[in-house]
């Protein structure tokens, strides 16, 4: 494998980009340095994470081995496992249909159609107290979430005032709520009216990621988000479409969790060069 | 062609990174669409240029069909015609050695060794006038340098203030002298009695490119960079090698003109998925 180069697809959900690594024999061992040196945007490939595509222990075929581009190991990406799930069926690893995988997180359920969006089954998301991000001196106030992973969603009062929002710095949370950093949704409901006719809510979104910034997309920010909108609305069951900057998923709350239906868009596939892949080990 | 995919090639030249699409029956039809959707970092494949690598009509074998990221077209680009020389005989289409190969700026003289940096003949530099370029209330005096494209090399007292000059805004200048607007180098010599003892002149560069922001290398930068450092020591010849945020380069300046020295690191190789291809043409 090493001299003839490691086989790579390369796709994005909603602008959230991975770069997959097809290993169907086990045999790949894949180390944060060449982690760090394929998602590199200028000296590498360029990723927001790398899935290395395992087989699974048991429960599944699958296993989605994420890591995230500063070569540390995740547990789960929303947006990374309609990727993921869309390279399994072009692949004819899984059929059309639905099927699971497994995640660091547990196993995931998948829907995948030929040619549409991907659904995968999210779990709950639970809300929390009310709490506030600070961005430039002004307060907005905001809902805590737990998807797993700790969100706080700010609603807007417009959407110009959401354009407006100078995201390039972090915004000041109450540490002593998040003690680990939180992700901040900031979110305004597009008005009534609007030219959707498909019976779903429909919310903008912007996101500042902890650790990262602001990016095109966050999976379980969508649903954060989605699930925040639905109590101001007096519901905590409802389809919530989220326009976010690197295009729309739809968010469906019921009973027995959130599922996240998407895009998910293969762009090349190839090899890695053996040089680059054995100078980065 | 189309339903199995367009061949590429991605690499990059001390961070200037490009792909390559092989051309050899000269029969690929790449718009600005296309260009656009892939030097995407987000959705596509990420680059700063697309080169086709194609059939040349005379004087050479092959053609650097160079585009910006933006779709459009270019002459030439010092640190992508490294990794286009390096393709040509890591592919087996040209021998070691040297060669000539065509830009839409004419001829262009390369020596590509195995393993090793690769050399590019690029031009005469041609010093201008005295200038300045003003970043945050302090101006810095530079002088203009014509490498084909119009530069102004300003030489800073110290490596600090090079590492602390904010260069996410474009620094005022002239645009009396300056009409289709400059590149601008910002150069320190690293100290004498520093490590190398190559006998070249050393600087360290900034740059910010017109039209793009701060660069993590710029060819015909560090060629302007180099003429205005041999300058302050009263040379016209000369040997300087060129640190920049991506690596080093060598530039030799010689009375037939300058050659330009350094890595071409190639990443990896593929097809572009063919939905992708024919969704952005």
């Amino acid at each position: 494998m090493s001299t003839a180069g490691v086989p790579f697809v390369k796709g994005h959900g909603t602008e959230n980009d991975f770069i997959l690594l097809p290993d169907a024999a086990d045999t790949l061992e894949v180390t944060g340095s060449q982690v760090r040196a394929l998602c590199d945007r200028r000296a590498g490939l360029g990723a927001d994470g790398v899935i290395r595509v395992a087989p699974a222990r048991s429960g599944a075929h699958f296993f989605m081995d994420y890591r995230n581009a500063d070569g540390s190991l995740a547990e789960m990406c929303g947006n990374g496992a309609r990727v993921f799930a869309r390279f399994l069926v072009d692949a004819g690893w899984e059929r059309n249909g639905s099927f699971d995988f497994a995640t660091r997180g547990g196993l995931c359920a998948a829907a995948v159609d030929s040619q549409s969006d991907i659904s995968i089954a999210m779990g709950s998301a639970t809300l929390g107290r009310t709490s506030e991000a600070v961005l430039a001196g002004t307060a907005y106030v905001g809902t805590a979430v737990d998807v797993g992973n700790p969100h706080l969603v700010c609603m807007v009062s417009s959407a110009d005032l959401l354009d407006d929002l100078d995201l390039t710095t972090a915004p000041l949370v109450d540490v002593a709520l998040f003690p680990t950093g939180v992700n901040v949704e900031f979110v305004v409901p597009l008005p009534d009216g609007h030219s959707c006719t498909d019976g779903n809510g429909h919310i903008r979104m912007r996101v500042f990621e902890r650790g990262v910034g602001e990016t095109r997309s966050c999976g379980t920010g969508t649903i954060a988000a989605a699930a925040a909108f639905l109590a101001t609305k007096g519901s905590a069951l409802g389809r919530v479409t989220v326009h976010v900057p690197g295009g729309s998923v739809l968010v469906e709350v019921s009973a027995s969790g959130a599922i996240l239906t998407g895009p998910a868009v293969m762009v090349a596939a190839g090899v890695i060069d053996p040089q680059f892949w054995a100078q980065h080990r």
